[in-house]
């Protein structure tokens, strides 16, 4: 046993939600071990560090290190260029900072880029070299992956998927357009959308169903599977909305595969099946017949597999 | 003068309309010749035959011929595989029959993807790596070039532009869906459009104008160029239209540029101001600023430049 060489694997970790998921990663993608904590943002390096001390305990051949971000990050300096969420100190200094803590390579990528390579290569998109990933939660994002390689577009912005114009008479986004689809489609307006019909109708049998005023999206979509009507009527008009977008990117790249993710996905076939029936209703049909529309399949391990990927990948060039 | 040696030179022939435009282009894409004809199909291969040897007695060394067509060209095969306006005896045979004739090796390649790729080498994409190309005319159609190459998508129909839904409630298209960019944008649709507006408002200023019952689009943007204002609200409201599309392409792909022809951008700045407002209403910020947005200059020289320089790049790659 001792001559046997051991694998090289990697670490990804994503930083983009309230908690921390980071993942001991094989070389061809396999998630080994996981680990799993609240975000500490004033100590995150320290943290990090922390976290790939233990990974690394599990597997002393560890390469490489990945870090899946809410935010653009250059993909020619690697550094974070713009976050919402992270604090401006370790946005700029958390790539040499961690590559000192735990003496690796360090590759930074935006969070749904992350996670688009990470379902292309050890999930839903697995055996396509061009496909379209969707994360649909408290926002909408995408990320283009074309010839098997991630497309920055041309300041890294490519895939911005939830600003596509679904309504151009639709309410105003905070992107300050009108009408996006993420005015309609996220959690928190596929709330907004459903207090609205209650107001509207107040014997809605959400009411009936027991929910209190602080229902959420999930609650909803476990409304509709539990077969109330009014919860599966805003499901499947949520699943319209989403497939008139997927439709534009059907008709623009005619790419092979298009793999949705996020917590709104959770509600599996009741959005699924409406969101391909109307991307099939609003796509030129030879474009629409190329395509596979699946569902994510690696859930939480989507941007650590992602990350630790791309930090192979940038290992593996260099 | 004798021993120098003449430059490589490229034969593109449009036969994508009514009449058959050809040019002799310069290995770099300069145009150094023209031919123009009306197309006769029943005989079309011994008709190009006819104007390759006129072409070649203006400049000997023609090394290839590339083909602009109407419809999908199978990447592969270099077979048109779908086209509603070539005889399906000409589709097929199109190719072998005039590598006999001409002796050439031949490139077949879709109108809007020679016409984007001939923009991108002399037009008005020069200087640019990714750029995504629009054609508004009695269609409208698109086409993409990443990284300097033409993307075909997975089937070979990446680019359809026309059949992004602009209107969820719109009218029906030929393709199926309702509410496409085409169905409110195309030459002919912004006649209808015209009309309907006609039929509301009997003073209408276009009847002022002595404008009879036959107008096409041309005529709407001459009105609106001569200062009609109903007419430049007409062009004004199509170019919002086109705009929502293109913010679309800009969101998804953070394009570098995106290039503007066919006959409906003959109205020139009327049309392609209101497009770019609009873009840049409907797009992401960081998005947009990185777009340029331009019009088309090649004019009917696109399609046989892009077609001669796909044969040239086709040639040199064998």
């Amino acid at each position: 046993m001792s001559t046997v060489t051991p694998d090289r694997n990697y670490i990804g970790i994503d930083i983009s939600g309230a908690s921390l998921h980071a993942a001991l990663v094989s070389h061809e993608g396999q998630v080994v071990a996981r680990r799993e904590a609240a975000l500490e943002t004033a100590t995150l390096p320290a943290q990090i560090a922390g976290i790939v001390a233990e990974l690394r305990d599990a597997a002393p051949n560890v390469v490489a290190l990945g870090l899946g971000v809410p935010g653009l990050v250059n993909p020619e300096t690697g550094r974070v260029v713009v976050s919402s969420d992270l604090p401006a100190a370790v946005r700029a200094d958390l790539q040499s900072e961690l590559a000192r803590a735990t003496n690796l390579p360090i590759a930074l990528a935006n969070d749904a880029n992350a996670a688009a390579y990470g379902e292309y290569i050890a999930g839903a998109g697995r055996g396509s070299r061009n496909m379209f990933y969707v994360t649909i939660g408290t926002g909408i994002g995408g990320a283009l992956i074309m010839d098997g390689k991630l497309w920055y577009g041309d300041s890294g912005f490519a895939g911005e998927f939830g600003h596509i114009t679904i309504d151009r008479e639709g309410i105003e986004c905070t992107c300050g357009n009108t009408g996006c689809l993420e005015t309609v489609a996220s959690a928190p307006n596929i709330v907004r959308r459903t207090h609205e019909r209650l107001v509207r109708d107040s014997t809605s049998s959400l009411t009936r169903l027991g929910l209190n005023k602080n229902f959420t999206a999930a609650d909803i979509a476990h409304a509709a599977n539990e077969g109330d009507d009014f919860a599966l009527l805003m499901i499947e008009r949520t699943g319209r909305y989403i497939g008139t977008a997927i439709a534009a990117v059907i008709n623009l790249l005619n790419i092979q595969r298009i793999v949705l993710g996020g917590g709104v996905m959770d509600a599996g076939k009741l959005i699924l099946d409406p969101i391909i029936r109307e991307a099939g209703r609003r796509s030129f049909q030879p474009c629409f017949e190329a395509t596979q529309i699946v569902a994510a399949t690696l859930g939480a391990d989507a941007v650590p597999t992602g990350a630790a990927m791309l930090a192979r990948d940038a290992a593996t060039t260099k």
